[in-house]
């Protein structure tokens, strides 16, 4: 659909705005692999989404993806809005004909990560998003749920085409000199020597892949970065979780994480003025801080309130379960790391590091700690040992 | 359908036999769950199986199963036919109005538990069996299937009804006093002592039974002990596979294991003459030790041969990934050494024991064997350490 195709759709198909409404759209996305068309009621102000799926992604025709990611899409932003209605939009229809789904305008928002470009706080953040990561993911396993219908959940978010990108980009291509990476050339030299020439890494990486693709844990978002979380003051909505399927929950919460570093080492390295940089590096600590803790904490007590599965219940299984979630998220953490700077898809909060030193710095810094991360994954079991890693690299880059 | 119901369809349904056959069908069942049809020309001698599932389990009413585990059952016989042709049937057709499929007549066979009880050996079983597993098992995992194509296949088989009673019988009630289950008076107090009272023993088995419920590894059989393997001199052939679904490798491995050492102590318990025992003895024991050995080094090869997953070449991963497995096969062998004592679906090797005081002593070693098999899963990586905690424990019971 076009702009006029995509209000005219709306007015005919939904029952969504007046009947004498003036419809106005425009094509707002910037993502990799859809259209995303607002509709405005210029005589009520009424707005709403329209998100429709082609056959091959935005970013590039290489990337051939089934349309059938626009029903998962809608099908997830369902049942999510059950388990986390505060974090998550409204959907008002879906059209398996044209592949589009109607839902929520969150205009009055800002993406998450083009704001912490702009280097602004959201203190309420970290409670938020683990609010959202618990009750999504926790109350889809088998510790909660009915075993059967979880099963008839593995079947309904089978996602072929969108685990293979991740299969690809994030497990694989970053990890050998591959031709569709995008190396920042003054970083090469220390990629080849840390990370493609190291064999133990590697192996780890191997055995990270065939978790990501048989451990079916928790209907995960699969794609939980700053970039799919719209922002405001007080509030914040996940969106963009075409990639959701049965995986592993480390997933989700390690990409977070390794998000909040990009934009810890942005702020580090762009912002000149020394209060305001300390401001912003104090509250980006405290946040990742709070986003492992917090985690670790409502996962703890949602648990005990919750679980169903008498196994679950033995002494000393909810320990084994959280410990192995941490694991998997500090090896996602460092895998997610690896992936936005030596892979295929980029992340402003590095690219737009103008000063190249500065830059192959911050790139140094983040695949040092991402090493650590994947390599011993069983120590990451608070914020502070993130924290504790990444001053470690850091002073070590800058010869502090 | 009745017998002559089961003629008739035979007759009308299927283009099988000669126009002018005689059929004759007799219902010839002894399983759990279905009800089987042998149709026969009386005339020409050619025969078949008809296989319906009911609505529920014919063992108990209790267990509502899906009849759909009959396209299961048939769509994976044709799966497992293509990887392992010597040692599956042919599948002539599949019903899916009568919840029905003809196969292949196998009246020449014997039930491999059957034969095991008459102490009869079978020289060329270890190599069969872990060809038929090496070959259904490694071709359907992520190192060498397609991983598109793969998924479509865990989509396929997702088997809620099924796995629920593996679920339940194998992962819990063997573990607490459940009514269901069916204990053996004189060993209770053992049972209590040894396994409902050992708290390490059961965190364990909380993780495998998260292991079983979200490691889509393989498309395994399920269900593999010696009821499942129809056998003769030369041959075998492999049935039964309702309960398969995307699991982990070492399920099939342990039950294989598991059953073996049923057959060994029966053996042991039941046999008078000295030289017919120790014969058999010998035979089980060369048969438990290749089943593991051979397993290993099939596996190894075919791995070298077949892998197309880049990262499963890397350095270290195949030894991982055949460790992984055979920690599982170790632990579930245990679980179904556990299972087939104290739950409710018992085996004729150690219900047959008449003697009360053999009996219990043989039900103590397996269980003594299947604890050892689940807390020290990570030692079994050859067919001798199985042997080795076989014999300890036998001496142990026995004072020796």
């Amino acid at each position: 659909m076009n702009e006029a195709q995509a209000a005219l759709y709306v007015e005919t198909e939904l029952d969504y705005f007046n009947d004498d409404a003036k419809l106005a759209c425009e094509e707002i996305g910037d993502g990799n692999l859809n259209y995303i068309f607002r509709v405005v009621d210029e005589k009520s102000g009424d707005s709403l989404i329209l998100k429709q799926a082609g056959p091959v992604a935005r970013i590039s025709d290489e990337f051939k993806v089934s349309p059938n990611r626009n029903k998962i899409e809608s099908d997830i932003l369902r049942l999510q809005y059950k388990y986390a209605p505060d974090y998550v939009p409204v959907v008002y229809n879906y059209d398996p004909i044209m592949n589009c789904f109607a839902m929520e305008d969150l205009s009055d928002y800002t993406i998450m990560r083009d704001a912490l470009l702009d280097h602004r706080t959201f203190p309420l953040f970290a409670d938020q998003i683990t609010t959202f990561m618990v009750n999504t993911l926790l109350s889809t396993t088998d510790v909660i749920m009915d075993h059967k219908e979880k099963k008839e959940l593995v079947k309904s978010f089978i996602n072929p085409d969108l685990c293979e990108i991740s299969e690809d980009l994030v497990y694989t291509e970053p990890f050998y000199d591959c031709p569709r990476n995008e190396v920042f050339e003054p970083t090469r030299a220390f990629i080849e020597e840390h990370i493609w020439n190291d064999d133990s890494l590697k192996l780890e990486v191997a055995k990270l892949k065939f978790e990501f693709m048989t451990n079916a844990e928790a209907l995960i978002h699969g794609d939980l970065h700053t970039g799919s979380i719209f922002i405001k003051e007080d509030t914040l909505k996940v969106i963009d979780p075409e990639f959701a399927f049965y995986g592993p929950i480390g997933y989700d919460l390690g990409n977070v994480i390794a998000n909040l570093i990009f934009a810890y080492v942005n702020g580090q390295f762009t912002i000149e003025d020394e209060t305001e940089k300390s401001n912003y590096i104090s509250y980006m600590k405290e946040t990742i801080r709070e986003v492992v803790d917090l985690f670790i904490n409502k996962f703890d007590k949602v648990f005990d309130q919750e679980a169903t599965e008498q196994v679950a219940k033995y002494d000393g299984f909810k320990a084994y379960y959280i410990n192995k979630i941490l694991q998997d998220s500090a090896a996602v953490a460092g895998l997610e790391l690896c992936r936005r700077i030596i892979g295929l898809a980029q992340v402003k909060d590095v690219t737009s590091i103008a000063d190249a030193s500065k830059r192959t710095k911050a790139e140094r810094i983040c695949l040092l700690a991402a090493k650590a991360f994947i390599l011993k994954r069983e120590q990451y079991k608070s914020g502070d040992i993130y924290l504790a890693t990444l001053e470690q690299y850091q002073k070590e880059i800058l010869g502090e």
